[in-house]
């Protein structure tokens, strides 16, 4: 069993951002569903569990502490590591290991004062690295600080984490062409722009990206109220490509 | 009209602690209302709100861009501020003035990226500062980063916020028995010690406090699982000294 949950689909500000009265952001305040939390995600197996980020702050309501394996992080940026804060107060013998990029200074003072976590040394980019019950290869993107994401491996099942990037690295892309996801998660921050934002994907790149790496299926994600609104008006996607939600599951074999 | 909130009454990893299952903290996660949220109150006043700490981390879903008028901090640890953190992406054109003890560093990228948020000149320490609807007066505190608490003030009304401390600098302690406040809230995250723990308050040291001041109520705040053990297999306080909790309010010439 292998399960893949979406918990935060939200950029750093989330839906419905503070002081907004866009559409989307009216929307998503009388329409809980409508909400996006920030990035985090989730993998589930018969062993445990394996947190992909950590941008939903109330953690500890979703998650024991013993069913929690390891922690996978992208990068440091605050709206995807915010809820390892109080978590790592836990006053528990065992450490949770925590895998992550090559930063050295990583956020406000986690590596001064990891308590629970175990930041282990960081990952090696394009090296599988082998769970038991699946396999993760971290990949460099491109962002505004050292970030890293994930090809998640199960048998021949593949699904690529890919946020916080705007494009993709070069050797990034040519590995993912030699070893095609079946589901592709990317940042997609903005609705379709001229020139794409800096550092997160506008729809056109997200767009590009899944049809140089040729996944059946593209889940947008790290969503900003813009993109909800674009799409609220009318804005439309090609068939294959989804906005992921909240709370969607995605596994091996199944489809959302 | 002013009425003070404890919005989080709990410690840096709050009740329940993640992982633990002392009698605290399976108590809370039974009962919600034994829950404690990292530190957080809040002053309303008919012109708006003005936040006191932002361990809280959905204070959007608690208060509007438009009615919150100031925030002020005692200090950056991030059981303080991680509140502001998604709330600084609002786009909007007025900025939220920020109080702030002098402390160069802040918390990770608040300052380089302090969105809605204007951090202004640190506070000078015992010169009160007028709001209008109410003042208050910044007055250094003893812990591990530069902290301020706060005497409000409205009229001869007077509550002094404490947190985070242990024991108080001789300068605040004068100016306390100068200046009586009616209510003292209090550091006091642990159970009586035989020597007070490093940076916070047992409750030996938060009673001396109280008797060095003299004010009528003694309100501990900043409450760790160990203190709250402690008084649910019996541990008693005098008279006059309470236990606040998430959600309570006081008010001038109103017990709670």
């Amino acid at each position: 069993m292998l399960e893949f949950q979406f918990m935060g689909t939200g950029n750093a500000g989330g839906v419905p951002l503070w002081g907004c009265h866009c559409p989307a952001c009216d929307l998503a305040r009388r329409d809980p569903t409508q909400r996006r939390q920030s990035a985090s995600a989730v993998i589930r197996t018969n062993d445990g569990v394996s947190l992909l980020d950590a941008g939903i702050t109330e953690l500890a309501d979703h998650f024991s502490f013993e069913e929690m394996e390891r922690v996978l992080l992208t990068h440091f940026h605050m709206d995807h590591v915010q809820g390892l804060f109080p978590l790592r107060w836990a006053e528990c013998e065992r450490k949770i290991p925590v895998y992550r990029p090559d930063d050295p200074v990583g956020a406000d003072d986690l590596y001064k004062h990891p308590g629970v976590f175990e930041f282990l040394p960081p990952c090696d980019p394009f090296r599988e690295i082998d769970f038991g019950d699946f396999c993760v290869t971290p990949l460099p993107l491109i962002h505004s600080r050292v970030t890293q994401g994930f090809l998640i491996r199960k048998g021949n099942w593949r699904l690529a984490y890919l946020t916080d990037t705007v494009g993709l690295p070069d050797r990034t892309l040519a590995y993912l062409q030699a070893n095609q996801p079946d589901e592709l998660v990317l940042d997609c921050s903005e609705p379709p722009r001229d020139t794409p934002p800096r550092n997160h994907n506008d729809l056109n790149s997200a767009l590009s990206i899944w049809h140089e790496t040729g996944p059946r299926r593209l889940w947008l994600t790290h969503i900003s109220h813009r993109l909800d609104t674009w799409l609220q008006q009318g804005g439309s996607l090609p068939e294959g490509v989804f906005v992921a939600h909240d709370g969607l599951t995605l596994s091996p074999g199944h489809d959302a």
